[in-house]
């Protein structure tokens, strides 16, 4: 059952020794909850580690980087990997158990299920990393059938992921809790991130002005006063290439649940500005209610 | 909870209503077997609900005629629907509960999640109903995610379907043991299925030729003697023309399991053969093993 002492943290590494103990937590009459992350843990899967100890009497933290959410050219060989400090974190943070499957437990020889969220998927993202989106459906959808807990915690931080996860959670009738856990984020307003350990000192300086004109540009929305939302959306452009970014994928202001781009800011409605830039090799993302 | 008595038959119509039942039943230490059906009942599903009531304690049947495994040009309007009579065949039968969803409850309003199997649903029946299979694979999942089945009957009559859940229900970890029945016929030999109402006195004394052809197709491929695979198939398709079958969509012999082609029959492996072939207005299928 390849089960640890180790940092005081049970591991398991298979989906039948997972069921095992979360059948012996449901038997104690325990509720489950589960954080699913990729590892290189930092505060912000703190933050939903917390959260997931308030709604449930029991944590799974999930720790897999999922190879089919990653594009071709994109860092899933560079991803950083540290189960150790990983597990460390999580026994630090007040999770009852680690489960980490190799890929082969995951996705065993012909495995052939791909699980798709039309819609939601498409736009923002889903144009910059085609096939993403259905990679993150199916390990999600996996997960919460390996472990079936009552609730699963996910960040803001990736807005668009926690709306498809939150679509798909209701099509197929899993019967798991999604909650939001705030973006987390440094004094200077940079989102926590996995992926901000790959910045230069020079490009870490650089990061938070996306933050920053996320920020001012929903003020501007908001006041409803001078130019329109495509007017702002295009200088927040501007103003990220200015700060240094080598390109931008999107800056967007959409429906906080649809995710269509809005012409229009209803106060009634609400609205989600999201933004995806690239700093050297390092692509960011951040969002933001307005 | 929408709960009947009429032929001493619980019936639910609500995904909440169906999960109370299953939970009480749970509670109770029993297990659950789950037999998917489109209604029609007929002696076929018989064997089904036998069958289940032999793996579990409590059998659920599910009587929905799921919408999105229909192709446009199908016939979905007309598949035979005959509530009342459903009912009492199951309670007949001898089954716990039967759950009869509308449309609206199995995909509400924004639903937009399909599961999709690649591979196995590419040939056969694949080729010729674009979408069928995401459509099965979809409610299928739904099913198993609302009900939680220990075991789950489907019949050897879809072949390729069986397949295919075969692989979802390993791929997404659903935790439920898919039992086959075998094929049941009448006494001419032709494969029982709701469709057979849709055929006129001159079509149901032509229909027979599809299993004696394929039995005699067997024959020669599992003899090895004479003419190779390749020919045996034509010669079917020949044969099923020349009965009175407007069209032969395909005569296949594939391999059991991955459904691949076969050039050459190796007894070791075993082999499937498979047809679809149009009687009129009525697509029948059906298959045997080698």
């Amino acid at each position: 059952m390849s089960e640890r002492a180790t940092s005081g943290l049970a591991t398991v590494r298979t989906v039948g020794a997972l069921r095992l103990r979360v059948a012996d937590w449901r038997a104690q009459g325990h509720s489950i909850a589960l954080v699913p992350t990729m590892g290189a843990l930092h505060e912000g899967h703190g933050t939903l580690i917390d959260a997931a100890r308030r709604v449930a009497d029991r944590v799974v933290v999930s720790v897999f980087v999922n190879p089919t959410q990653f594009g071709p050219n994109e860092d899933f060989a560079a991803y950083p990997r540290d189960e150790s400090r990983d597990m460390a974190f999580i026994s630090q943070r007040g999770g009852d158990l680690m489960f980490t499957p190799e890929a082969a437990e995951m996705y065993p020889e012909g495995f052939a299920t791909s699980v798709h969220v039309a819609g939601l998927t498409e736009g923002l993202c889903g144009a910059f990393r085609p096939g993403h989106f259905d990679g993150v459906a199916t390990v999600v959808t996996k997960l919460f059938t390996q472990a079936r807990p009552d609730s699963a915690l996910f960040g803001e931080k990736d807005y668009q992921q926690l709306c498809v996860i939150r679509r798909l959670v209701r099509d197929l009738d899993l019967g798991v809790q999604v909650v939001a856990v705030p973006i987390l984020r440094e004094d200077d307003g940079l989102a926590l991130s996995s992926r901000n350990a790959y910045l230069s000192a020079e490009e870490r300086a650089i990061a938070p002005v996306l933050h920053r004109v996320l920020t001012e540009s929903a003020t501007h929305i908001a006041s409803g006063a001078g130019a329109g939302i495509k007017a702002v959306l295009a200088d927040a452009t501007g103003k990220l290439i200015e700060a240094g970014f080598r390109a931008v994928d999107y800056v967007a202001c959409v429906d906080p649940e649809t995710l269509q781009p809005l012409a229009a800011y209803d106060p009634g409605r609400g609205a989600r500005l999201l933004a995806a830039a690239h700093l050297g090799r390092t692509r960011l993302i951040d969002n933001i209610a307005v």
